[in-house]
């Protein structure tokens, strides 16, 4: 089965191997069963549900866990070996937590989460329903706060936190460190890649999504359905607006207004960005015209003034 | 023992401690014994497994470890303590399977790989032989994969699988997404450093090499023998041909032919990248060039139409 | 309790919910308390530490752990459920080594440390006093060096090793490879955050501070109070001097001398960077003015050849 949505990959259709097609318009020249949807991505999700049942649910304590007999479990849920759950840990009903795992103390865990292997998130951070965490995301380690004093730095102590909300996805690898005094905070339907840092006291908007390796510093506010591309870096304290669009590897270096697409290095809005990056490629050009302006200029000079203004060389 | 192998380093060597030195050719000057060889990087190689002998290989299944059983172990394994392996996991001969690292259902690893501590393989994946996995990779989880419906996302199930041919090297706390329906592809030889990002559907040719934090977006495909510095990106649905050397940083956009040597944002032509540096070096001189001209071109224009044409001021 | 420390965030004051202020001087129209203190970071320190007192030291070893006869703990380490401490490791007193923590053979671990839950280390790394490992950190991966011949990859296998000493922090899911003979080395009072990667070879002088994303290559040589923005990179065998700025995103190709501030890439010192930038802005203004420059020259050639020079067209 494949998947058609995008004009671009028309020439590659010829070459796929798929069994069938999931496509918004009938397509000629196909010989494989196609699937016509308005929404292809939308039929997919069903189509994966059909075709790929999920696995039946694991229950119940492992006894190669080690949990607190402080921590409380909701019903159906799952805890595999070598996870550990400290005191005062919630887990709520169907969730899953898989080996290796950390959950520090008083962590609470939603319903219906999933926690894959080597998930770590340290004490008294609170994770909602539906919330799906990538094998070793580390979810409220301390932010990188220090005073200097003679050029030496002091820690700062995060005592902080980190507040998830639900149908949040945090991806393998990333790390979401804990507030210094208050939270940072991910709102409900925040979609994060792997590899992404998200520094202490951030926020992000609800349905935002960040693409892999972005890196958001400290304080940072981040509106809603912000788009950001993958290895995008923010420093602190901005502010990006609601349906902002950050392009892969922009370096957002002042705040970002509503709607607003930017790109490069300092961001600047895209359109910009591109009208420089095409007048770049004409500099050579311009360069050498100048050079020929001159060259006439001083030719026209000599042409003239020889006559009757400043000869530089007498006439022989 | 030193290795000297560029003429870059020739100053190091005098201030070097070094015991022993490997050169391509005989430095004069040097108090340390040398050993010549026209490549001292091979020659580096044996030199290590002459002095620093392996340690004695690890077998055997901890009694700690949890192993399905269901798993089916070849001979001569070592699966050490808080190890988890799933129901249907095949290890090949001689495999080393470190501590804390988890292997879900039915993943097969090949003979003679080294998993590192902490590593996750998510079901399905398939490793070949001599593979080294180092300490914290994660190899299938879900590709970031959305429908957009009214501004939320909604998930797309990701049932494709990871496979990673013989003789390959994933870095440190790395991340290999697995396919959405089709599969990941690492071909055999492929050097991936640490945290590096190699999205959903990626397939990197045989003999590649990706240093740290580089990160390729979904669908991607890598010719052989790419060679790519480190933090370098790669947006989706792109083809890089084989033997294209991607400098560190640079931000790849659209295709790269066969050969190609790209950088900056957006990647272009590595020696169109230098041109256009070296003129923005003279940008402001430029800019005085013009202002120059202008200045020139007014005055003439005033020494010359004072006379015949539009006098600004009337003479005294 | 909030913190104000800097003018740029005087208007976000009046918003915000903090119960109680520490400033520099005292600042009108504030309804809550006012702490005034000269450096409002140090005394945050303190006041954190009246606030929040620190959970009692965790103490002994889990039976859930995996501990070698051969290991040797001082007094009053805690070694949490599934540790992993190889044959000939130390620990020095008060450390606190979490789940899932792996110790390779004779790594040694100072007094006061904590190493938080999946911190990898591998065999024969030492690590100082007072360090702090953040979750899913590892140390002592084999560095990204091999041999080329034919185009394929043979691996030089790796055996150096790292030594962290006092007071070190390195982020979570951060990456130290061990040196290919030598040793990488981080001097101490070194800040590294989430996700850094830090390459064989790579010495870091003492009190630098890398922010989050930051990728060091091979051999390179870090000043001491140095300081990098987030994604920083830095290639190979450079030499960066005491008390340089790396500002976020530099692609640093050169080496940088003491104090430089640089950014950009390839990384130039950043008051040029910021005059190419306004340049840049202007390049289509200039673009425009040589095309008027031209215009003019024309015109008035044609005003002054007409009547004397090399008339184009013949007077009617």
């Amino acid at each position: 089965m494949s998947l058609y949505a995008d004009q671009r990959y028309r020439a590659e259709l010829a070459a796929s191997r798929a069994g069938a097609l999931v496509t918004r318009e009938p397509l000629d020249g196909i010989s494989v069963p196609q699937l016509v949807h308005p929404d292809p991505f939308l039929a997919l999700i069903d189509l994966v549900e059909m075709f790929y049942p999920k696995p039946s649910a694991r229950k119940g304590v492992d006894p190669l866990a080690s949990v607190s007999p402080d921590a409380r479990l909701a019903e159906d849920v799952a805890i595999l070996p070598f996870a550990t759950l400290e005191a005062g840990v919630t887990i709520g009903a169907r969730s899953v937590v898989h080996p290796g795992v950390f959950l520090g103390k008083d962590v609470s865990i939603g319903e219906d989460c999933v926690l894959w292997p080597n998930v770590v998130i340290r004490e008294s951070c609170r994770i909602g329903n539906r919330v799906i965490l990538h094998p070793g995301a580390v979810v409220g380690a301390d932010g990188f706060g220090f005073a200097r004093r003679e050029g030496k730095f002091l820690k700062i102590r995060h005592v902080g936190t980190v507040v998830i909300e639900d149908d949040v996805e945090i991806g393998a690898n990333a790390t979401i460190d804990r507030g210094t005094l208050g939270r940072t905070l991910i709102r409900s339907g925040v979609k994060i890649d792997n590899l992404v840092h998200i520094a202490h006291n951030v926020e992000i908007g609800r349905d935002s999504a960040m693409a892999a390796q972005v890196g958001i510093s400290g304080s940072t506010i981040v509106g809603e359905r912000v788009l950001m591309g993958g290895q995008v870096g923010l420093v602190d304290h901005l502010t990006i607006g609601d349906d902002a669009v950050l392009i892969a590897q922009s370096g957002v270096i002042g705040n970002v207004s509503e709607k607003a697409v930017v790109s490069g290095y300092p961001a600047r809005p895209h359109r910009e960005v591109l009208k420089i990056a095409a007048e770049l490629r004409g500099l050579a050009r311009l360069r050498k015209q100048i050079g020929e302006l001159e060259r006439e200029l001083r030719s026209r000079a000599r042409g003239t003034s020889d006559r009757d203004e400043k000869p530089e060389k007498p006439d022989p």
